[in-house]
């Protein structure tokens, strides 16, 4: 950690800073500038955290050299974390495409799109039974009758299950049906309930807040896995903008740089990030060309009937229509050492 | 609401929608346009959000004319919301001074910041028992023995106290002990824990979101209202932004504006904002002459040694003079029919 | 044009809106609401913008039907833009690749980087000669000697020259060297210039400013070929928002969008946007699976010792694999009747 | 400087890192850390940022300890940069009040408008002749006519005149008229026209570009100021953001911040800020209270029929009352010591 005190601060504060930081077991390196005396910390800086020397009076800024997260960053852990879930592995080679409706809405609704996804080939089914709406005249979903329509769906189709829990009050019900469990983007920060699906052993599929750094969305995987729940899935869904012309404007660029920065599996949701049917099939097939280890796509029998988001709902046809160029990209984008001799 | 269908919508497509408004009881206009056809539907268009009419391939956009909430609204109390709290009235002429610590620490900071607040005019105390913090190794709060040294410092100082509820199973012990239920701006849209204030009948302070619109903010006041309880207070508190030259950007434009769109009284926090603490007095004072009910303003006895957020809290000295400054700025905004003969 | 007037809007303001509206030749619509009455104009809208309706105190809301733009978008021209440089066609099938260094720093850096991205398959060559520093005390650019040495690099690879013209005062020397003109993105609202820019019959590269909307990028597109120039090439390369990940958030989504609004083509920015060597080739991946008509990359013989940006610039090595790899996500997401037979 | 390295780099970059340090006449400190290594360059670093260090391979981050610009910052100049323009001081105690319609558009509405605010005690006169616009079709300014006008305003009120130059084409002219050279944010980095501005004796009005930083606004200043200009004037007038409840963001937090960090004075535009008359205001007022040197505020004899912006432009009537209201605050935060004994 760098310290830069505030010009002319008093060798007596200087020292004091110097304490402090020796005091906590760190190494202080006292650098006089020409302008201003600059302190380094040698040591694991974290524990340093907790001395919030920002609200000092002499100190003018601290700049951190580590990244304030541990288990979720590279260093500890420098392979790849690989969730398994139903027959595939979330964060090897091969992109995952979890696609459904955005809300559980009808026993019918739920299995012809259940049915449509799993003919176009993917490998798991998304559905919300609890949603988050803006107003509170909206459709809520259908809640526990939506678990077990889930349940159904996958019994038929063989797909696991990906669905949003909202509240711990709810993550026992929802922990029974889901293969994966997701935290949407509102709930980024929803420290309590990150605490509790941390005690949980399900995967968790982690949401960027819209207007979340990579960092911020780091330190709140660091809740799951500091509970001890190794299996965290991150995924970046659109940030808010000055822009307007889409829903949310899609981040793909934190896709690589997430690959350098953690450990953990990065997917990309094109459906809420644009807003606009006719731009998921681009930027899925953009997500998968920067190295996505997934995505998640809303596609619906009935997009025209939907109770939510319909305008961003794919169609059975344009999902299967997306699904063969997406295998067309992901096998030219191949390793040349992975294609079969 | 205005639809504007899509250039050479088909005649069918055209009927469908009308149909649909018609079914639904309101009435609909056609419009057709040089270019494209255009679509009024007249009467209480909120019904209509449920036809997700967005969601049809022959319409390009759909324009509300009316704001999305009702109750928050200006048209259904053309007055003024006025919250009784202790001895004060939020929402009426004469703003209301909030402040305390950002977080409860110890009974001996808690009781030296609250003896700190009151004697230079504090009307309300603030103190977190619950923080949420970005690090899950960060100081979370006393929790419980929080609340009890809060009701400890109000039986003492005689003022209300104002403290955040995280979650919805900390919400009967928070109850019990605050006086207004603070919502943080990361649960702005926590739709579970507003529908569970919401039943209460304790006053809420909702924070705005960091990136959420007014409407947006309004439509989260509406979950409380809708619940049966009408004591909201909306706090502004800063918003995401590109600039990172303060810890977020204060918004006060939107102080004024709620004034026009809500009857709901509007509070600003000036540290939480700025995040700096020599920021404080001049952002604070802004709020009051741009119209704000009232000021959220950390104060620490010793924000050198803050366990959270040091930065932000002003001395017990700086408030005073804060405080000073502020009765001579209201006292000359003041209309001059109020001031004494 | 659809105006919302506020609520008790008086029956005479109502009036004179619609004997406005019939003044300049379009047909008034009178659509009486249950809360607020609304009026349509029907007709091309254009014409009441001048009226400045929002600014009489008797309206609530504008909202525009049409775009504000004529000549940028697919009404007026069903087809698309395309424009030959060189021996290419940008806006047709295959993307085409500009590269080069990002600014012309010497003889020998401009030859070295030339040949490189010349012999890895870039069809135009990109290099600054005059250069908008954000400091005064940075490097600015070789100028009219840059310009020779652009010309010289051309005639060594034969390769088409793209670069960016500052002022109009700079426009006659930079035309003659230019193949392309280049706008920047701090210049896309620099009215003067894109009027210029507009007389001359070059192409014109036009940068997407750091906080302009689509509908601003495409106006000021509209200032170009109002003036009779329509060869414009739109660019992305990374819009301003709290993200500070990346040095600006690349906001791929509007390449399809762009696709659907205007019959201009668009290109992408990879190096600008990401402003970190590591991100370049999978953004730049990407940008072509999404469906952009070219990218401009930064690439230089030596970035290390980068006159400006050199930690955007690719390696010529870099450069070479990723040419290899977009050939490869080219040729499997070219529809499949344009395989060879 | 601060030079954070890659983990793992080879020792013979550091030391090519420390050497190239030395070269430029700093003194290098090794720093080895736990994870990282750490490199200090102890004097001015500012000639460090010729290196472009971020480029090398082996260098994770560089940071900056001391600010980017010199002239502009409060280093260079302890005391405070006070401007003298016909009778007033800006940047001294009282501030200077800056009114007038947004474009002049004949000679009747400028001298009713410049009488008007002259009436109301304003004590500089605003008025475009040349105006930027989004559309090449709206109306684009009187230019050197309009020159004309306000040189007769000026003569028949007394009042001073701050007019935009928006091209160094147009500079001599505007030069010729104006008594502050307002500089508009489309411009902030249109470093040509800094530079031909910064050789001229006329104060300068530099308003903030809607996406830019503080230190980036206060690097344009720069360009500026290391022409020899010194009478440089800072504006905010709003930044993007996702918020479309006002035309943009009126970031107040930045007076007080460039209060610690530059000598020079600070004025605030509520009305680009806002673009809603109801809003000028209190917006004006929060201005002066966080300590604005001065505000530019459009009033217009007639806003309904302004040929631009019109929505933004109070009446005279209420320009004097807010008027009224600003002496009863301006006078209630005067420090005591300035009061009439």
């Amino acid at each position: 950690m760098i310290i830069v005190m505030r010009k002319n601060a008093p060798p007596a504060e200087v020292e004091s800073v110097m304490a402090a930081i020796t005091a906590k077991g760190l190494k202080p390196l006292y650098l006089p500038g020409v302008e201003k005396i600059v302190i380094g910390a040698i040591g694991d800086e974290r524990v340093l955290a907790e001395l919030e020397l920002e609200s000092l009076p002499c100190v003018d800024r601290v700049m951190p050299v580590l990244a304030p997260y541990k288990l979720a960053g590279r260093e500890s852990q420098p392979g790849r974390t690989v969730i398994p879930v139903g027959g595939v592995r979330i964060g090897e080679g091969r992109p995952v495409i979890m696609a459904g409706p955005c809300a559980v809405e009808s026993r019918e609704q739920l299995l012809a799109s259940a049915r449509a996804v799993k003919s176009a080939g993917a490998q798991i089914l998304r559905g919300g039974a609890y949603k988050p709406r803006t107003s509170p005249y909206s459709f809520q979903g259908l809640e526990e009758e939506g678990l077990s329509l889930l349940e159904e769906a996958r019994a038929e189709t063989g797909l696991p299950i990906v669905t949003e829990v909202l509240d711990p009050h709810d993550l026992p019900a929802v922990e029974r049906t889901a293969d994966i469990l997701q935290i949407g983007a509102r709930n980024m920060q929803n420290f309590r309930l990150l605490r509790e699906v941390g005690k949980t052993r399900k995967p968790v599929m982690l949401k960027r807040g819209m207007s979340a750094t990579v960092d911020e969305l780091l330190m709140s995987a660091e809740y799951v896995l500091a509970g001890g729940n190794e299996q965290v899935i991150l995924c970046e869904r659109g940030i808010k903008t000055f822009s307007t012309d889409t829903r949310n404007t899609l981040d793909l660029s934190v896709v690589p740089l997430l690959h350098q920065k953690t450990h953990l599996p990065i997917v990309v949701d094109p459906s809420h990030a644009t807003g606009l049917r006719n731009l998921v099939e681009p930027m899925a097939l953009a997500a998968l060309a920067c190295g996505a280890h997934g995505l998640m796509v809303e596609v619906h029998a009935h997009p025209e009937s939907a109770k939510c988001d319909g305008m961003q709902q794919l169609t059975p046809d344009q999902f299967a229509s997306f699904m063969e160029k997406a295998a067309r990209l992901v096998a030219a984008l191949a390793p040349p050492a992975r294609l079969p001799k």
